[in-house]
């Protein structure tokens, strides 16, 4: 292709890419073009699945690092850092976990110009190097718990990716954690599950629900997983974070072991947990809307896009000098609480491109920014700016014209309302789509087709059930929730089978 | 081995980690000692040349990263994510590039239970799968500079391995940015290495000497490199940073072209530029003594321990309350500067373990903690602390008695001031071993069996005469100093040929 033929197809390319396809047309293509026009990722294309995260996309995903870093180390939990490949021999010494991640290894054979003696894999998850380090680091009752974090790059040969839901390789933090009594490791479970609860809740404004895995759908080589479950706009569930109590299983399988307090030698009880880069898909599918990108301040790399608005040169003057102040006095604000371990200030961009502001309108609104501040010269004679909440939109609440020392000095509070109210509407739409299905004829029609919804129903507890409901209707249990997670606990019947049920569990189609 | 056994192995472990050698029987040893006995990282063994960073030498790395990625930010770069694996392919489009890094890479042939149809390379740096994506996002010269930036782990198959300065996997950041024109993208190059040396001086306390690098040391694929070279204490050279002019390199290897403002279209210019872990291995050779690890306050995990010192319940009541409002009062410090991106809140452990004085003295000192705080019943008693500097050890100055309130309110200026001691005597020690020599006599005694030093010296620029004193002595050409980095710029006469040479350059050994 020519240099005039390549500059062509880009055009083309641009103009493209300037639809979003509506959520009712397309559930999947509106994915796809909320991501491509706030430049989030792309596929990698010459790497099978693999995907290269963008300035922008990469700038969420280090505002969702630094807040769970710091609940991690509030907690006790410290960094480190484990080798990137795996001796193959490892993964075989727990029969499910290499049962479960045998067919997604990507195998590392030759190095430094020869054939290895023993293939390395490419950690698919760090279970098996870790417990190898630290049946090393642990000898005494002492040394525990060892409660050790990482963040890293793992590789999972998955044949359907999607950008940031699947993808062969992905970014995430995995906690290793070990204990001397199983009652001890069970709390450090339920401890991170919360945690990682109370981030979705409050961070990325995605509601979630938290319970237990059913056991096919549970880590390979845990006794129990634990996970927390967001509400797509589509009805469908997505997996967010997930907390397993491995028991002693890896602990056995390594020879982790401690002498406790009466000279006794016993394997370590462990845990292990995880939450990665598939979260900006959850905050994508969670908040956004036909326009695109709709981002919660806190996660949130732009927080106020200033469009400047004049006819000539003497008008620009004015309104760039009060353009610069109003972002020198945001730029100020830390929305960061009091004695976090970072500071989270407010960035500010001053739109001063050649074009009309509709088109920057347009162009920051499917980026996300949650306000857009205008600022002509009357709005500068008046001491007041213009300001547009991104997701206000739909609710049909327009422009506010709000005196400049006022807007500053309630920036904060505005940011944090916005926060909360993103929340408000996410946990709507989940309790429009949470539904009580009790008649198997119901829950086929519910999930007909495409459809999916969050639907509370009482199941025997069988795999051979779970399995059958999933042929029929591609519905999973998402989860059992904990107390006060879903409906009230009440004994039913399965809604497969009639058999006993001692509570209703969350069935969705699940990404 | 059985339980009891392996009980037994420990406790010898313990005792023979006890003993640092010291720096003047094995410089090679004693850097080992300090890394096991601060417990910065091991040996993987299991996985070839690759280490483990335990909690506390990664706590370095957190620190080091999050300064560093602050300036990135603050010199406009933005952070994305590009894959692990780089077909095999791409390494060989720079034909330089492929010499120098195909004999160290380590290659995935099989993913998913197949063989793949061509294999992929784990990324030993990612010039080349950035530039694929480069020609995907520039077209116009408004796209220019792009300034990316990469936190990430690398590999390449080394042969001799040594903790922190030369690994097969390694954690580093890459640098890759590209531009309209040469003289921009030498402008960045610079930037960077300047970036990297007021870092060195300033964070690591290491003084650095910022230079280009011979013909025979640069990036495989660049026009010229730059760098920043330390002086360890065994006068060795450590090179702990890169700057690269690449050139139009990559940029033709890989097509990434643009437009520019006449609407012709034209390769762009492109440099990388990167810091490893690597800086920690530095860290260590430029401040450590005998005793065990040295660190500088704006790279310690822990700042301050306090060990309260009592014989009976009635003290030890006294002495915890004030040990815990000390730490009460320190950790609500902030050492970052006061518009920083983060935050550096002092860290305070108190040391309670039931261990005498003297042991707990020992165990902090060999981790390198700034400052330690002795407080009796007489202490507080008196309304004191007694302080004691881990540094000042070999300067001989003692303990401190200083009236809480006192020590509390001038802490940040202590760890201020420790800061700059350390940075002091770091280049004091540099400054001896620098000397300018002019007779080839004396570069071979000076570089004798293991001695090396910081030796000026006059070189004729050629790539033959670089080789015939490295086959003699062992020595390398550090660098080509930049103005101010080096003696004053004076003509003279090779050290080797006795041909005729512009400036002195650096000659070392080299880690």
């Amino acid at each position: 292709m020519s240099r005039a033929d390549k500059g062509k197809e880009k055009e083309k390319d641009t103009e493209k890419e300037a639809r979003i396809t509506p959520r009712g047309e397309s559930y999947p293509d509106w994915y796809q073009d909320v991501i491509r026009e706030a430049d989030l990722a792309e596929q990698a294309m010459v790497v099978k699945g693999c995907m290269v995260i963008k300035p922008y996309g990469y700038a969420i995903w280090e505002k969702i690092q630094r807040e769970l870093d710091a609940r991690f180390k509030d907690t006790g939990h410290q960094n480190a850092y484990f080798p990137l490949l795996i001796p193959q021999s490892f993964i075989a010494r727990e029969a499910e976990h290499v049962e479960g991640f045998a067919p997604e290894l990507a195998v590392v054979t030759h190095a430094g110009g020869e054939k290895l003696e023993e293939p390395y894999v490419v950690r698919p998850t760090s279970e098996t190097i870790i417990g190898h380090f630290f049946s090393k680091w642990i000898g005494s009752h002492r040394d525990l718990p060892l409660l050790i974090n990482q963040w890293c790059n793992v590789m999972r040969w998955e044949k359907r990716t999607r950008l940031f839901l699947r993808t062969t390789e992905f970014l995430w933090q995995e906690g290793h954690t070990a204990h001397a009594t199983h009652e001890e490791s069970l709390a450090e479970t339920i401890r991170i599950l919360n945690l990682y609860g109370d981030f979705a809740d409050q961070i990325l404004a995605m509601p979630v629900v938290r319970g237990l895995k059913s056991d096919s759908e549970k880590f390979a080589g845990a006794l129990q997983s634990y996970c927390i479950e967001g509400c797509m706009q589509d009805g469908k569930a997505l997996q967010a974070g997930t907390s397993h109590d491995l028991g002693q299983n890896f602990g056995k399988a390594f020879d982790v072991k401690f002498q406790n307090e009466r000279g006794e030698s016993e394997h370590v009880w462990q845990t292990s947990w995880g939450v990665s880069t598939r979260l900006i898909g959850g905050l994508i599918m969670s908040h956004s809307d036909d326009e695109g990108l709709v981002l919660p301040p806190r996660v949130a790399p732009t927080h106020a896009v200033i469009v400047p608005i004049f006819r000539n040169d003497a008008e620009k003057a004015g309104v760039m000098e009060a353009a610069l102040r109003v972002k020198a006095s945001l730029a100020d604000i830390d929305l960061a609480p009091e004695r976090s371990r970072y500071r989270d200030f407010v960035e500010v961009v001053i739109d001063d491109r050649d074009l009309r502001p509709g088109a920057k309108y347009y162009h920051w609104e499917r980026r996300g920014v949650p306000v857009r501040i205008e600022l002509g010269p009357r709005d500068v004679a008046k001491g007041q700016v213009v300001a547009k909440m991104r997701a206000d939109s739909e609710a049909g609440r327009g422009k506010e014209f709000v005196p400049e020392a006022e807007f500053v000095a309630t920036f904060r509070d505005r940011m944090l309302r916005y926060q909360t109210e993103l929340y408000r509407l996410a946990r709507e739409r989940r309790d429009q789509a949470s539904i009580s299905l009790d008649s198997w004829d119901d829950l086929v029609a519910a999930f007909e087709g495409e459809k999916s919804t969050f639907a509370w129903c009482h199941w025997d507890g069988t795999r051979d059930t779970e399995a059958a409901i999933k042929d029929a209707t591609q519905v999973t249990v998402r989860c059992i929730p904990l107390p006060g997670q879903g409906p009230p606990a009440e004994p039913g019947r399965c809604i497969k089978t009639g058999k006993p049920s001692p509570q209703r569990v969350l069935m969705a189609k699940a990404y």
